[in-house]
């Protein structure tokens, strides 16, 4: 099967048949295509799109392109939650202690953050001594005794999608439904899993800005995972200002740590609530509970009885972190930060957020990367104050930017001052912030 | 100007600017681009197209990668010919002798057969002696003595065409509408013509079969020549069945030669007839008659007075030809070639021939390339006594086959004998040579 034929087949809108996409990955893996040939094919893809079955095998090839975890002799069901990613977005750090206090593992393999959107690696890096570089012995140990562990992933899983995704990102061919599609659920079904549960953002501070195109994604990607023999389900979720109020590594984790101490204010509040609710979907999908409604019992319980922090402490024991950090989150503070005051110019209502500008504004002082060798700087934050709807007076706080101070500093608050638009009449229309189920 | 941003812009849909297409070919002259992100952009611009302007933009970048020729030294007009290639298509071979006689400078650069085609290099080579690898100084030098010189690409000229015309061969972008104008355009006017006559071909012999794809790549070519300054025609003529008597390359010479020498029988008239047109057309379009009618007269003349066969001669003599040939065409021929008669099975009325077939069955004797590294045998070749529409009964010669015997031989007339259809209705439609004169 020459490459040549495989291209012409889809650049003429022709659906690929699993043997051809089989040949195409293991071309790339191998060798036996060259890289302009894959890169041409990608771009035929990018315009003339996928089916549902060339989805699932483009998924499964590049799945069995490396190496495919095992975890069915830990005799429990296994789940894991993916997330499209956006600012704020901590909910991981909550749902994999919950969910596996409620019986289920979680072998939750996580990304670094680039650009405007934070990583689940950097922030528990935000905890001293926290390893997320994990060998494979050492994160099954970690699954077994915890219920759950969190790493980084390995060279050994998916190497088509490593090779593939350098490709597009040379090419302008990320933003292709099919290919994200692949991406994510060759990555996330190598680890073995049960059920799936899809945490997929639109609005400002999410990579697919348009409602239509981010339920599309979603719509495929449950598709495909089903159609992979995992239950996979997908929640259509508001990312229009950062989600709660943190956005930053050491301050993200700092949240988590307070909802699940069962300190809960209005601003956190979401991410609670989003947290519980994927939780209890994992759990249901898993078969971990009888129905979504005594999952989400189950769940509840597992966060009002401290079962979750304490699942979270044995899991930072287990990956030599300071657990003390569970009992007094201030000592993930650096006391020698500025601290300052971002404050709304004029009187109004909150109308909208430009989430992805506070996002590249915390990225900017050292919170994020924008190059992907930045270092980060795990102190630096910024904590919201007011959400969207609400009413403000002139001179009050949007919220507080931790930071070394100086120009850099000054710039940041600035640009996160405008990226709130403050207008006088209130808002018809604040954004749910589950917009969707998508279970088919 | 980063290739990414580039490539996203025609991705989208977007006319790209002159700069971008600059920046894009110096990119692949130079380095600059990566081999995998040139396809990415080739594959975007096969599905989405080029407007007039960028085609010329891309045809302009294309033939400054290079040396562009100057002959305004020469103080005669100059203009060339292209084809877009079919089988038993010999025109050029009486275009640039009649041209030349009538006032008119034909740098002609041309190629080599590949596949059903043939090329006219080959055919020249089938001249004992014949140079067709002529240096940049010897090309000038036969221009100006004899009016026409016909020689191979140099490397020289349009570098950035060669290194693209590799990527879209290996990436089935070959068949796109503007990358072909580019390509044909970029080597053309890299030649340094006043003006331009583009013959493109239509049905079973052509590389465009579709007529409305002919048609659409017709008016792009012409549109482009025009706004890179070049007068630019084209004709739309018809390759359903093979042009003339002959398909090889001694028996289409000796055609040619038969032409030259006012033998013309119902066969090759169609060879004769285009010639006249194309180089009347040539003659006007460079300005070297009052008008298209007195263009026609005098191409008509110096066939009928012989002075396009001096001009040929005078060429041969100069390419280091036996010129011998043209008094004797007979002298092309190698004595030792079996002769197959290719026999119609039954009576009835030829309806179609596939030519680009019988272009097949004469490369697999040695008369054209399967691979690029084949071995031409000038020798073997078709003779074709029949055309579409004509009445035959059973046992009657389609042609006569030149062959070296054996097997090959045998496979090779029941090819042809397949390629064409009879049938006992007189088909209602017999196609016109030349369907249709595009100017704008």
């Amino acid at each position: 099967m020459r490459p040549q034929d495989i291209i012409r087949h889809k650049r003429d809108g022709g659906e690929l048949s699993r043997a051809e996409i089989e040949a195409f990955v293991r071309g790339v893996v191998e060798g036996g295509w060259a890289d302009y040939q894959s890169s041409a094919l990608l771009m035929a893809v990018y315009l003339n799109g996928m089916t549902t079955a060339e989805m699932e095998a483009l998924t499964q090839a590049m799945l069995h392109s490396g190496e495919v975890l095992d975890f069915s002799h830990l005799d429990a069901p296994v789940a894991d939650k993916h997330s499209t990613g956006g600012v704020g977005d901590k909910t991981s750090l909550v749902i994999a202690p919950l969910v596996a206090a409620c019986g289920v593992c979680v072998p939750m393999i996580s990304g670094r953050g680039l650009g405007h959107t934070g990583g689940t690696l950097d922030k528990l890096e935000a905890i001293p001594g926290y390893r997320v570089g994990l060998s494979l012995r050492e994160f099954e140990d970690v699954l077994r005794r915890v219920g759950f562990a969190m790493s980084g992933q390995t060279a050994e899983v998916a190497p088509a999608d490593k090779k593939l995704y350098a490709l597009r990102d040379a090419t302008e061919t990320v933003e292709s439904i099919p290919l994200i599609v692949a991406s994510i659920m060759s990555k996330k079904l190598a680890a073995g899993l049960a059920a799936l549960v899809l945490d997929v953002k639109t609005g400002s501070g999410a990579f697919m800005r348009d409602e239509g195109r981010a339920r599309a994604l979603a719509r495929a990607l449950v598709r495909t995972g089903n159609s992979c023999g995992v239950k996979t389900e997908a929640l259509l979720t508001d990312m229009s200002q950062p989600l709660g109020l943190a956005v930053g590594n050491a301050v993200e984790v700092r949240e988590c740590l307070d909802i699940m101490r069962g300190e809960t204010g209005d601003v956190t509040r979401p991410v609670r609530d989003l947290s519980v609710e994927l939780s209890a979907r994992m759990v249901a999908l898993a078969g971990a509970a009888d129905s979504l409604e005594d999952a989400r019992k189950k769940v509840q319980g597992a966060l009002d009885s401290g079962e979750a922090l304490e699942r979270f402490r044995q899991n930072v024991e287990a990956q030599g972190g300071d657990a003390r950090v569970c009992d007094d989150p201030a000592r993930l503070a650096d006391l020698t930060l500025a601290e300052v005051r971002v404050e709304s110019e004029h009187a109004g209502f909150v109308v909208s957020i430009d989430a992805a500008e506070v996002g590249r504004a915390v990225a900017s002082i050292g919170g994020g990367r924008i190059k992907v060798d930045d270092r980060i700087d795990p102190a630096v934050g910024f904590l919201a104050h007011v959400k969207v709807g609400q009413e403000l007076s002139a001179g009050e706080p949007l919220g507080l930017l931790y930071c070394r101070g100086g120009a850099a500093c000054e710039a940041a608050a600035a640009r996160i001052r405008a990226a709130y638009k403050i207008e006088d009449e209130q808002p018809t229309h604040v954004p749910e912030l589950i917009k969707e189920v998508i279970s088919q």
